[in-house]
């Protein structure tokens, strides 16, 4: 843990920024939050702590001005959740980076720029080497659940033939715009018609497949990717959404990485209110195999807020530079040092 | 991947080292074998694909002078696989660097000997340094499945109250030495006698459950060990020893982490033969819960000579230094680029 508290500016705040905010507040000892933006009018001028479903004000009013923020409060890291797409979010990027901030974002472009944007990816590079400060993009997924972990599996294998992983998500336990996002309730022909636009479905398992590729060395010979909805056998009520039977649950969507002439690596992505557990599974046909399980999966809501917050750390240890989390030490849970008074359960 | 090979010396010609040979023979792309060091008469003089059981002649003699062996190839790695005790390797490390070779070493107590012995760890950190060069521990475990994995486990937990690792072993499916080193086919008295003078049992739960700690920055209070014998309840036999009923069939090894009063981190070791099934499990109490089982468990003698070798390139571009596998990039399989002959099998 750094001598002293991280002094943490908080961009964006959707539900993801919210949570973020409440367990920056949760981890006095290492962070130090100085600053929040957001643009929603609705938002800005009120006590971040009201507008993040915190008891305690905390003094910092919620502001639609970066640059001011970022002039009166110096912070060393930007925790960033605004969008899901680079070209969007570049320009924040740039802006926290010249203002000397490390930067954790949620953006999922993000998370392995390279292929998709190497010219914006290497400006950014360019800019973080200049300031010498790291950005990185993270998440449970990407940066974590399908790309990060599964490269982790591979930590003892000397022969890889393929990877198999796979995400099932019980959509109806997670935040409302991640219901949305998998298009919950809506009619099929909907649901066909956003996926044309390429306005639905999950963003990242792209840049998860080419973290992993990369990772291990392993050049693409392209990517195939799927997206179909997954409709609902009988009616769900998710307390946010109601979704009839023959409606759209959510999506089935994959990525398949074609390297030497095989698919040798496949990511499966099910997302969809009412299904029966989430999991999540790893399989490396290798030397030694490994079938790996999560019972009950890594929940994302939480997750997402754990890998921003527990990168921190380590982002701010590392060379200068955009960074994949493939690059930085292996993640785990920052400032959950434990009090006397907490129990234990084993 | 580096753009030439790096050059590579074998130190320490066992099963493990015997295996590691062949695994850096068989990627030539990435690693070239220059020189093998081993003390045995036995191995001594011979060519090391002959010790090793390769087919084909290296034309590197077995060596049991390192210093020469070290001045004559000017290796950039030695992977060292001698004994698990630091003190007994603390100066073959020091004379690999001073030769300014990065050391990767299978020794259990270098994986976290910031403990143990602070001095010698010191040491090593400074001949590390003046010679710009980097030395970690590492091996299936300790090195990945009872820390490594469980640190990356908790990447996306924002409070971690207790974490419990559970590795269970099939000793009869594993290298001759683990049946001995786990006391199959002993009376239960001559385990106990054995357990007494510390010459029986797993080297390196201490150090996984300090690496662990150290990587959460929790502190440990003390650590509560424990070392049974598991008895036979039929006849087993390995093929490599016979175990009656009634006679020992390995060790159930225990490291509990108190931290803040409280249990809050157990390694939970069983190695012998006769195990149903190997398995190895994580259990993370936290927020987000974790659950995460690997069926059949990560295989041994195959993923210590993995993470040997593919710590490799990870520890070369690393800050010089005496390293823990907690501090290096995410681990990740090295080298197993696919050729198109090759058969992908989703």
């Amino acid at each position: 843990m750094p001598d002293s508290p991280l002094r943490v500016v908080q961009y964006g705040l959707g539900p993801i920024g919210q949570a973020v905010t409440r367990t920056v507040r949760a981890k006095p000892d290492a962070l130090t939050l100085v600053g929040a933006i957001d643009i929603a009018p609705d938002k800005v001028g009120r006590d971040v702590a009201d507008v993040a479903g915190m008891d305690q004000e905390t003094g910092i009013q919620v502001s639609d001005d970066p640059d001011t923020v970022l002039a009166d409060t110096d912070p060393d890291v930007v925790l960033h959740t605004t969008t899901s797409f680079l070209d969007d979010v570049a320009q924040q990027l740039e802006r926290c980076a010249r203002a000397g901030s490390h930067v954790i974002s949620s953006t999922e472009e993000l998370s392995f720029p390279h292929e998709r944007a190497p010219e914006t990816a290497s400006r950014i590079d360019q800019v973080a080497r200049e300031e010498g400060i790291v950005i990185v993009g993270t998440g449970v997924n990407p940066g974590y659940a399908m790309d990060t972990l599964p490269l982790a599996v591979t930590g003892g294998c000397t022969e890889v033939k393929a990877i198999r992983v796979e995400r099932v998500v019980d959509a109806g336990a997670r935040r409302a715009p991640l219901q949305k996002k998998v298009g919950a309730g809506l009619s099929v022909e909907a649901f066909e018609e956003k996926a044309a636009g390429g306005t639905i479905g999950h963003v990242g398992l792209r840049e998860s497949l080419q973290m992993v590729a990369d990772g291990l060395g392993w050049p693409v010979d392209r990517i195939e990717e799927d997206l179909h909805p997954v409709t609902a056998e009988t009616p769900v009520d998710t307390g946010v959404r109601s979704v009839a039977a023959g409606e759209v649950a959510g999506i089935h969507q994959t990525a398949i990485g074609i390297v030497a002439g095989a698919s040798r690596l496949s990511l499966d992505l099910k997302m969809y209110v009412g299904a029966e557990a989430s999991s999540d599974a790893v399989e490396v046909d290798a030397s030694p195999p490994i079938d790996l399980r999560v019972h009950g999966g890594v929940f994302g809501d939480t997750a997402t807020v754990g890998m921003l917050v527990n990168t921190v750390p380590l982002a701010a240890a590392a060379a200068p530079g955009l960074r994949t989390m493939a690059e930085l030490p292996v993640p785990r849970a920052f400032a959950t040092r434990p009090s006397t008074a907490s129990a234990a359960t084993f």
